[in-house]
C-alpha cells in the first residue's frame, strides 16, 4: 500500500515519541527532527508507510545512537500482558465459541502500541473487543478456511500483544492447526523479536519465525526466501496490525487466504479506506482489496 | 508561550490541512511540505506555537499561491453558526445566569476550528459546553471584575465562532458594559477578520478593531499600539481559543484580569500543562501563568 501525504508529518510525530522513550533532551531532538527532514526528501512516496516509517526510525536510532530505544517499553508491555493473561485466557476457554474469543483477545492486544499512540488503556480496550466485536467481521469465513486446513501462519505484531496472541494460537493447536508465528528478525519501534517470542513462551506452542528483515510490516522485497514461501503456501494466513496490513498486500495471490485482524488507529487511512477509526477489523484480504481498489488506488 | 517539540510535525499536519481546503493535488502537496521542511528550521524554537505556525501558514499560501485558503470554508463556518444563533440566543437568555451560559455558548463556538482537526460536531459539542461546563471554571471571579469594570475586551478567534461570540457580547451590552472586539487584520487560518465581523453584524454591537497583524493569537512584538493598549488597560479580557492562549501571556502585567476561554485541543499542550485534552476551560491568566511556571517553563 502507497504511502500517504499525511504519513510525512507522522514520520516526525513517530520519531519524537522514539526519541522520548528514552529521554532524548528537547534541544536532540529538534536537532534529529531537522536531520529526518532531509532524510525524508529521498523516501520513496510509492512505498508503503510502515516501510518508509522503518527507514525513519532506524534513521532516528542512527542520529541517537541506540540500536533499540524501545527495548525497555518491550519487556514492560510483556511483563502487562503477562499478568493479564491468566483472567484472559480463562474468559476465552468458558466461551461458547473459544477461536472467536481468542481472535477478539488477540486484537485487543493491538491496543498495545507504543509508536503512534503513547497511552493506552488495556482494560477499557479489552472490554470493547469483547463486548463489541468487529466492525468488519468475516469470522464465518475464517472459520471454515481454518477447519478446511492444517497450517496458519500468524504475522505477529507487537510486543505485549504477543501475550495475547498466545491464547490464539493455543485455541488453534486445541483444534489441531499447528502455527507459525512471524517475529521480527531484529528490533525496530516495539515489534516483537525472537527473543519476546522466547521471553513469553510463543516458541513453546509455535514455530517461531524471524521475517528476515528489521522492518515493519512484511515487505515481500525484503523479507526472508522462507518466509515468503511460507505465507504463499499457508492455508490461513492472521495478520496482526497496521504495518501488517500495509504490506501484506504485497504477496496479491493469497488474498483469499490471508485475514486481517487489528485495530484501525490511522486517522488518514481510517478516512480514506472509509473504514470507522478506531474500529477493530477482522477483514479477508479479497474484501479489503476491492475497498483498497475502490477508494485507495487512483 | 515556548514552542513545543511535538508542534514541529504539527506544522507541516497544519500545512497538509489548509492544502485540502483548496484541494491541492497530492504531489503539489509533496513538495510544498519538503520546501517548507526548509522553512521550519528557520523558525525560532522559542517563539510561540501561533506564531510559528502563522509563519509556517503564511508561507504555505505563498507556495501554493493563494492569499485566502480558508476563505469559502470561513464563509460556511459563518453561515452555519448563523442558523444556530436564534434557538441558543434563547436558550441562553432564558437562563438563570445568561452571562454564564453565554460563556459557554461562546466556548462551545471554539470548536469550530478547520485548522487542525478537520471534524466537529457542534450539535454534540454545544450540548457537552452546557452539560458539562468548564473543567477549570473561574466564573466568579471573572462575573466580579465584569461587575466592577466597564470596558470588556474580548479577543476573537475563528470565524463561526465569532457568531456564538456575539451572544456573550450581547449580554454585556445588556448589563452595561461596552465590548471591544479584536479581529486579525489579514487571513489567516480560519480566523475571524473584519469581513467576518460585519458579515456576522458583530461590528453592530461591538468595536470591532484589527489585531494589526495578519498572525495567529495576540503576539505583543506585531499587533498595532491601538491594540497593546486595549489590553493593557481593559477592565477585563476575555481571550478565546488557543492562539491567543499561546500569545496573549506577552503582556505579563495585566493576567489578573485576563480570562482564557477555550477548549483544550492540542495533546500535547494539554499533557505538558496537565489540562485534560478537549476540556473547556475559563481560567484566569494568574492561575495559568502558576500552571506554566509550574510546568512548563525550566
Amino acid at each position: 500500500m502507497k504511502s500517504l501525504v499525511d504519513c510525512i508529518h507522522c514520520y516526525l510525530k513517530q520519531a519524537v515519541s522514539c526519541m522520548e522513550m528514552i529521554n532524548v533532551p528537547d534541544e536532540k531532538k529538534v536537532e534529529v527532527l531537522y536531520s529526518l527532514m532531509d532524510f525524508i526528501k529521498t523516501l520513496e512516496p510509492s512505498a508503503s508507510p510502515a516501510y518508509n516509517s522503518s527507514l525513519v526510525l532506524l534513521k532516528t536510532y542512527e542520529f541517537i545512537n541506540n540500536s533499540d530505544p524501545y527495548y525497555e517499553a518491550k519487556k514492560s508491555s510483556n511483563k502487562l500482558a503477562l499478568e493479564l493473561y491468566p483472567k484472559l485466557k480463562e474468559k476465552v476457554s468458558r466461551a461458547s465459541d473459544a477461536l472467536y474469543e481468542a481472535l477478539k483477545a488477540s486484537v485487543a492486544g493491538n491496543v498495545i502500541d507504543l509508536g503512534i499512540q503513547r497511552d493506552f488503556n488495556i482494560d477499557k480496550e479489552l472490554e470493547h473487543a469483547f463486548d463489541f466485536g468487529f466492525w468488519i467481521d468475516d469470522y464465518p469465513l475464517l472459520r471454515e478456511k481454518i477447519e478446511r486446513g492444517k497450517n496458519v501462519v500468524v504475522i505477529g505484531d507487537n510486543a505485549g500483544e504477543i501475550v495475547f496472541d498466545k491464547i490464539l494460537v493455543e485455541i488453534l493447536n486445541e483444534i489441531g492447526k499447528s502455527v507459525y508465528y512471524i517475529v521480527k528478525a531484529g528490533p525496530v519501534l516495539n515489534d516483537a523479536t525472537k527473543e519476546d517470542a522466547e521471553e513469553v513462551s510463543m516458541s513453546k506452542i509455535a514455530n517461531v519465525i524471524e521475517s528476515g528483515a528489521a522492518l515493519l510490516g512484511i515487505p515481500k522485497d525484503f523479507v526472508s526466501e522462507q518466509v515468503k514461501n511460507l505465507i504463499s503456501t499457508a492455508d490461513v494466513i492472521i495478520s496482526k496490525g497496521q504495518a501488517n496490513f500495509e504490506t501484506v498486500d504485497d504477496f496479491e495471490d493469497v488474498q483469499a487466504n490471508v485475514f486481517y485482524l487489528l485495530k484501525i488507529k490511522c486517522e488518514y487511512l481510517a478516512k480514506k479506506l472509509k473504514f470507522k477509526q478506531g474500529s477493530l477489523v477482522l477483514i479477508n484480504g479479497e474484501k479489503l482489496k476491492e475497498r483498497k481498489e475502490k477508494y485507495l488506488l487512483k
